[in-house]
Order: structure tokens, then sequence, then C-alpha cells
């Protein structure tokens, strides 16, 4: 019975957004670095990787008001789902000084009623998660922001998201990142983001870890996750990418890192995540299809090779604390022989 | 009426780690750069520093139970009061590993009683606050450490602190720092060790802010501050120090940055801190006496242009959120003419 | 006598970057954050900082060889001068994998050529100087670009754009830049551009500082200006903005920090820098103009300071090697009484 | 024949610094985490490391000219060589304000005596290796050094040991840290480290990498490689260790990083490096012996898969300079199946 349960739950869900197989731009090259792709390709692309089979959408960018009846049909065509639904709260001028941390009350309003309609939306997609990333509400000059006033808009704004999708049964991530584009955001770190879902206190608010974003923030994201769970199963969206350390490069997993992403994939087994694992990058430059289909291919392998080794070991090795056992630990299972 | 509460208010606090004025070592240079001074040498220095009443003791480097009533009279004698103890959890080989979080239970409990024996000195020496910095509690490696279990450990060790501090009407301030001595610490940032303070959830369990930790952890201390307000004045002390954004340089207040202590200490004020403003560094090479001295003077000047330019100027600024306000603000009141 | 040519050193020649003026973009909001300004505009603008005579061209952005005429009429009509021409090897996709050290010759021989050609149009309008920012040159993941073969292309390439540059005694700039666009750029740092132009070996060929760039490679600037001196007068162009240290952020001047800005400047005088003083920056969100005139302000306030404490107490200053002296130095003349 | 100069290439010379197996100490617990070894038993156990031949000693700490008979006696009898010499120049006080570029001119001559010296008992050892770390010689804060003239000293100083050095035919490695124990070394970066030694200009004087220094100022290891290959061999010397990329960690290798190490061994082998590997890392506290052993091993399953490889195939990997390849290689290359 055991190994029946514990093989469902190994039935991990992989999931891409679906814009990084697009174009992408930067603040140099605002046209972008490739040519613009058409929607259905990008689809097409998705449900090809192996393994793949949900689809997070960006509003405004993959998904609006018009768009849900073909996205529905698009979707479903090709056996994929909506993992969730990202509301654009950054990617109109509109939000540009803030949204749902704006000083202007009717920003603000917008921002939320932006959100609201994402949820209604992800409701129709048959999906039940939204994924909160407010990359405009924060600052970037010292002596320029009312940090006080603005954090507490900040809460009122996503308790009214959080009620609002509670109705409809749908549960919301936030995502944090240290900075980018503000030199600083408001959902700053995972501790940060777990005070604000306390603060809120529904059951259906958690976070997000973007594992670029916790590197960029020095966190470590095996103890992150296991701090979401100290606070209850608030571990709700994983958003998976590398990078150097110091910014959020958003590349192809494994492009640096090892030992790292197979301790919080660890701790996810270990703690009960259930969610998606879906990938967030920028392939600026590389084919967006082969990036993202990379990334996807190299935490399948970490997976594997997590279910040979086995929670038990995994876990007499970290009691260990011994960094030299680590590391023949490392030699012996996670690198080629 | 107004203006005498106002001015009561301002009158601040300041403070200094003794051991700041002795000699400091590091890795490479074990003896230290310089030479040992004398207690009582360091003791006459620190009182005749410009408006510094405080004195904050290190745990066996400063005080321990057998010299509690020489320190007393010490103290006293100049008229200098115990601004808080830091207990040793860092300096001694046994810590090595761990103290409040070790995976020994006995080492948690010497750690803890380490604390409380601290608690009551402080309490003997007329203090009643003690800083807890708990170096050693972290990990160095992925795939090393048990996170669930050792954060759970240093959250019931910290609450045995509390409890004790709490019935000796002492509060305890939790001083976060992100890295070193250990690559990762379990109280690495203000949000981080709020949630601990809020798990523990006792009146007397707050966060000590050391502005170079906060920097290092690329916080903003102005809205660190912001933020432990609305958790209801969580914020219970108070390090001061520079750096050049990447380390815990530890060097004197103002070498580096201007408007960011300028915005930290207009938040101290607005949100009602009345703590100590207390001097923590690491001369290594300079003068331990003209370097912490450097920093009162620094910090006092701060005061200085913070009173003349009044908190509605600096509120009706940071709600412009416009930054080439800010900037003719900073050469209007923070710079030489 | 003395005081004359002291006096005529003194008339430093303030500059800003045409395109601070107007609107900005990043990765999430391509279109910008502001509405596009009119050219003519900008340059009114421009003109009207005070002490402001010089205007930095970028490629394709600002000028091209359609618009020479036209360019040239309106910088005179508005007393002002071509401080450098900034050609475009960034913000056409056909840069987008490289340019001067791109792997394919034919892109290589198209940067050239755009690089000869705005040496030529810089002649034109009066000016003598090219400052080469080649971003897109470089690479974004270990194991992906054959560095010991492209950083010789580099090379070729620089050279041959020197080259050109010699015969209409045009200088050229090599402006660093650790990361962004890629994550990793062939010119990275100070030492490494200065390596690249002492093995091409031209009179004409040497280095610009972009303070920010300087600070996010933790470079202190005032060292890389002495670096540049010592390999014999080497620095031929400075572009101003402030940051947080980890991050090209572009900001105001004088915004975060104090001691460094003064002590550069100290240094640019101190080696006989007779330069333009070239602000760029990249105002997001706040107003281009008001960013651009503060920065200069700020500028011209430490030259102020800096002329009134005279080199000699400078250099006093520094041969100390004693940062309470310095602490000491900054109270009293640096910031406000 | 091309085979057989292939194997002999292959035998790869693998090192460690003595001290690593002994105690560490830091800021905070300056006694440090362990209890201090025997000399003896520390060589007992370098003998014992599958590979290792050479050893590399530090001044004071493990050799002077008194000890040098012993020494000798001592490597000889366990079949071991002296590696390199590493002078001390950081860890006596009389260093503690600058060394070889030291104010004092007194300073700067027992600073090159002192590497002098080293240099005599490298031969006597057998040994052709001095390797410099200036650890002192640099500067903390703002505005309190004179670089133009500090640096000029230094190279003075390295003129100086590199002429004896060459007398005695022995190579002068030059070893950069960006930080620490000043915040700012002279020697910082790659490029930096190279200017000087161009400057000196003599063929004894080359770099020493520490991968985790490089690491640090984000520098990518096999481009500095490919670097000094384009000055004409001035790869001298390697020192191995892993970090969390913003601090001088000095873990155990591998213990992060993946790629990066095999990309560096690859233009290590490309541009025909023939020096020591040579471990450097600081085993706080876990087992010296151990974490030492299992960076050794690391490296040896590297060159492995390298030599597995063939230089051809990275080659053609590199030169497609295509990411999604890259990433199936380190799939298919060097992580477990």
């Amino acid at each position: 019975m055991k190994n029946q349960n514990e093989a469902k739950s190994k039935k991990r869900k992989y999931s891409i957004i679906l814009g990084n197989l697009g174009n992408t731009c930067d603040r140099f090259l605002s046209s972008g670095y490739k040519d613009p792709l058409d929607k259905e390709l990008m689809l097409d692309q998705a449900a090809s990787i192996e393994g793949v089979t949900g689809i997070e959408l960006v509003g405004t960018w993959d998904i609006d008001d018009k768009s849900v009846d073909k996205m529905k049909t698009a979707l479903k065509s090709r056996g994929l789902v909506c993992s969730s639904i990202i509301p654009d709260l950054f990617a109109r001028k509109q939000w540009g000084e803030g949204a749902l941390a704006s000083a202007s009350a009717s920003i603000r309003r917008q921002a939320v009623a932006e959100v609201n309609t994402m949820t209604d939306i992800v409701v129709e997609l048959g999906g039940n998660l939204i994924n909160i990333w407010p990359g405009q509400d924060g600052y970037d000059y010292p002596l320029s922001a009312d940090y006080l006033q603005e954090r507490r808009w900040m809460t009122e704004s996503i308790a009214k998201c959080v009620e609002h999708a509670k109705k409809k049964r749908v549960k919301i991530a936030l995502e944090f990142k240290m900075k980018e584009p503000r030199t600083h955001s408001y959902l700053a770190r995972t501790a940060d983001t777990l005070l604000v879902a306390k603060d809120i206190g529904e059951s259906n608010v958690g976070v997000c870890i973007d594992t670029g974003h916790s590197f960029l923030a020095y966190e470590n994201v095996g103890e992150s996750v296991a701090m979401l769970k100290m606070a209850g199963n608030k571990l709700f969206h994983m958003h998976f990418n590398d990078n150097f350390g110091s910014w959020d490069d958003d590349m192809i997993v494994g492009s640096i890192r090892l030992p790292e992403y197979f301790e919080m994939l660890y701790w996810m087994e270990k703690t009960g995540f259930n969610g998606w694992f879906s990938m967030d990058q920028y392939p600026y430059r590389e084919d967006g299809y082969g990036a993202v289909r990379s990334s996807v291919l190299f935490l399948q392998r970490m997976h594997k090779l997590l279910d040979e080794t086995g929670l038990d070991k995994v876990e007499e090795l970290i009691r260990q604390r011994d960094p030299v056992a680590t590391s023949a630990f490392i030699r012996d299972n996670l690198i080629a022989q």
C-alpha cells in the first residue's frame, strides 16, 4: 500500500510559462532578440515537451477576457491544462509607479480588479491558481516612498484579491523578487512574503518560490521550502530557472548549480508539495523551446535521481550534518561516473 | 505641551559595544591587529565620548558571573549604564556547530542557560535588554542540515530564553545576519527574524537591526523599521556601522552612505523608537576610540539635521515619491553648501 | 600665474547623454514608462541645464548618416557641442549575439563599419571622441563560448576602429561593464579594458569609466582613475550615475554615496583629466530633465567643495591613511553643518 | 606517438596547502574551531590522499629558515614535493597596514626580504614556485589611501622579488583576491594582476587563479585562463575551492557548481597548463583531511570526464555557442544518468 501511495505522490506535474517560448526583449533592444512566435505554434511546442501538462499564462501577453474561449479550446485540444494565470501588474504603463501598492486609490482598485478578472478567467479555464507577481510595487530611491503606508495598501489590496478568489475556490500564490523592475520590491523574499500571507490569514493565500529570485536574495531554496512548511503548507507554487546568484538571469535550470536543485526537490517531496513544477525563464538569444525543454529534462533527471536515492537516504545524509559525507554523496549519486 | 513632549522624545540614548574599543582579529591574523587594551581604559574612553551613556557588553569577552560586581562599580563610577548584554553564543569552541539550534540537546540547554545567566546579570547591572546574536546557528553547505528540525529547535530555545527574561522584566532583541560565521544563518533578515518573534508571541521579544547586516541583505533599513512597526513596535534595538553592501565590513558610520542613514533615523523617530542607538564596529586597523566616536558624531549630526528639518517636512518629501525632489532635498539639507 | 592656470584647469566640461531625457523601457514594459519626447525639446532641455555644454549622442537612437546636418544645426543653434557619439552596437537585432566579437565575420565587419561611420559623423559634428560600449559582446552561459577566439576578434575589431579614428584625429574610449545585457561581457572592468587598449597600443585608444559600472564590479573609482593614469593618461571619458552596488541601477548621482564621488573627482583633478563629465542615467519613472539636472548640480557641488578644500589638503588627508581622520574630514567638509 | 604525448600531458599534478588539514579560526572564534594538529600527522594525511604529490607551505605557519631541513626530510620520506611556498605577508602584526605596498619603506624592505628568504628556501626544498598573496596590501575606506603611490610601491616591491627569484630559477605566481582582509586589495582580479605582471615584464612572473577569488569577482575562470594564455602562458598556478559567489567561503570543490569546473579544466588543458592543481580551502568545522580529499576526488572525476569526452568534442560544443546544446551536454556527460 505504501508503495502505491508513494508511486501516486511521485506523479509530478510539470508546467511552463507560455511566453518563455516566444520573443524576449531587454532595455537596450526593446523589439526583442527574436521574431514574435505564433501563439498556436507555441502551444504546440509546449504540448510536445515530454511530461509537460500545464501552461501558465500571463495576463495581457497571453490572455484577456476576449480570448478566454479560444484559449480554452486551444489548451483542451492539446491535452493541456492551465496551471496558473499571472495577472499583468507590470507590463502596462498604468502600473509604472505601482499597482497593488500604488499611491493612487484608483490604480489600486484597477489592480485588484485585474487580478479578480484573471481569477474568474482561470476558473473558466478549469484552473485554480493565480500567481501574483507585483513587480512594480516597491520603490527605487531612499527617501522617496512611505513604506508604512504603501505596505499597508499592499496587504489590503492582496486581501481583497484573496477574498474574491476564496469564493471561487482559487488559491493565490504570492511571488516575491527582491528587485527588478524596482530597485526594491515590497514582496522581496520568502519570509517577507510569508508575513504578508499570515497577516491576511486566509487558507487560500500562500507563496510562490521562483528559484532564481531566491538565489538572488542569497536564500537557500531548500530552507525556504522548510520555512513555508513550518507555517503550514504555505508553498503554493514553484518557478524554476538558474542564475549566477546576483541577478535574475532566468537561465536554463542546471546551467550553474547542481546540489541545490537536488536538495530543494528533496524538501518539496519531504514536505508534501503537490503543486506544479513550472519553468520560468528568459531565453533572450537561445531557442525558447529548446531552453524550456532542457529545464524540464534536467528537473526530471533530478527527480529520477531523488526517487532512486529515496527520501530516507537523503534524510540520513542531512542529519549527519557532515559536508564531507555530502561531498561523497554528490560524487556517488549526482555526477557522472 | 507638544513641544515639550517632542523635546523629551529627542533625548536620544547613544551607546557603544565595549569590545569595539579593543583589539580585533580576523582569520589570517588571529592574534589581532592591535594590542589588547585594559578594560578600565576602554571604559574611560567610552565615558569620554560626547553623549554616550550606554555600554553594551559581550558575554565571555566583557562579562561573566564572576565579574558582575566589578563591572557594576566600573559602570556606575563613570556614569554609564548597561544598555544590553550580548550573550556569547559564538566565541567558544562548544558553540562551533550551533548553539540554540545545535543538533545536541545538551548544547542547546547550555546555550539557553548561557542566555538566562546573562539575563540575570543584566538585571543586576540595572539593565533590561538582552541582545541575542546566534552567529553559529545556521549551516554552511547545501544538503548538510535538517532545516525543519533545526529551525524548530531554534524557536524552542529562544522561547525558553524569552520566558525566563519575561519573569525578570527583560526584553530580548534578536539580531539577524544573513551569513558569517556560517554561510547561512537561521536568523538571516528582518522578516525572517520577525517571523520567529511572532511565532513565540511574547511582548518581550523583538528584533535588533544591525545596519550593516541589513545592507548586506540588500534591505533598506528605513523600510525594515517600518515593517517592524507594522508588527507592533518590534524594533527593540539598533546597531550602527557602515559597509560596501556585500559584506559585514563593520566600518565607521557614514563612510560610504548618507541619505540612507538620514532616512532610517527619520523612520525610527516617526515610529516612536525609544531604545538605544548603539555602535557596533570592527576597527581592525584604525584607532578604536576614534572610530567609534566618529560614528557617534556622525549620527548626532544626522539627528541634528533631522531635528532642524522636522518630521513633517520629511514626510511631505517621501509622499511626493519623486526622486528629483529627493535629490534636491539631499543637496539642500544633507550635504555641505 | 599659478592661480590663473589653476582657474583655467577648473573650467570643467559637463555633458549629458541625450536619450536620458527621453523615454526608457525595460524587459517587462517594452513600450517604456513615459511617452516619447520630441528630440528638439530634449535639446532645449539639455541646453537649459546650468553648465552643460556637451551632448553625447547614441547611434540609431539619436543620429545616423541622414540626420547629421540637422543635428549639427540643432546643436549649434543652442550653443552645444557633441561631446561624443556612442555607436549603436547593442540596440539592433543584428548585434544580438555579438558585434565586434561576433562569430560571424560579416557581423564583425558591419560593427566596425558602424563605428567608423560614427567616427566620420562625429568629425562632421565638430567632435573628437567616440565612446564604444560593446554591450552584446560577451556570453551568457558557461561552456557556450570560445573565449580565446572571441577575445582575439574583439581586439582585432577595435584595432580597426582605432586605426580609422586615428586618421581622423578622433579618440576612442572603451566603456566596460561587467554584465548586462550579457551575463558576462568581454570588456568587463577597468583593468580588462586597459589590457585591450594596451594590446592595441595606439595613443588614441583609452578607457571610459561609467561610475555605476565600476561600482557594480566592486571597483573604487578613485583607484581606477589612478590605475589609468599609471598606464599613461588612459582615462578618456567619464559617465556618471549612482547605484546600490550590485546592479547598474543608473540612478541620480549622489542618491546613495557621497565620499566616493568626492574622492574620484579629486583623482581626476590630480591626474589631469580634462575630458567630459557626462551624465548617463536611466530615469525610468522620474522626470528625465530633473533627474539629469540633479546629477549635474550634485557634481558641481562636489567640484565646488573640492576647489574650496584644495588638492593639497586632500592629498594630506589620504597620506594619513587614517579612516578616523577621513571621517572627521567628511563631517567637516562634505556634509551639512 | 600522439597518444603517448597526450598520455604524458595527462599526468596531472595534484597538491594541497598543508594548513588546510589543521585548525582554522575566524574573527569570532580566534582559537579556532578544532584542535591544532601535529604537523607530522598532517603530512601523513596529505601523503595518503590518492594522487596528491605536492605540498604547498605557508611561511610562518609551516616553514621558516630554522625548519627547512626538517621539512625537507619530512617531505622526502613521504614521497612528497614542495609545490610552492606562500610567503607570510598577512599573518603577522607587522604587515597589518600593508607589506609590499606599505607606506613604510622599512616594512616594504622586510616584505621583499621575507619573499626572497622563502625563494631561497623553496630552492632548498627542491621546488621552483613562490605564490605571493599580498592580503594586507590594499585599503579599507574611501579617501584613506594614495592609490597612485601605493600601487607603484607594490609593483616595485614585486619586481624586486621577481628579480631575486629569476636568479634562482624560481617562478613567482601572483595570487589576486578582490577583498579580505582589506575591503579592497591592490591585486584584485585576473586582469589587474596580469597588468602588474606585464609591467614587470619578466618571464618568471605570472598569475595564480584561486577559483573562489575568481568567482567572488564575478569572473568566469575559464575565460580568465584564456585571458592569461593570450598574454603568453601567464597562468602559473591554480588554487581550488568553491563558494556561493559573494564571499571567499573556501568550500569543498563541487559543493555548489558543476559546469564551471569542467569548463575551466578544459581551458587549462587546451592552453597547455602544466602546473599544479592545488587545493586551498578553509574547513572551519568539517574534517580537514576529508574536506581536502573530497576536493581532490571531485577534480579527478572531472578530469576523467574531460579525458573521456576529449578536447575536440568540447571545442565543438563551445563553438556552437548554443546554451541548449550545452544543457544537453551537461545532462549527457556531467550528471548522473
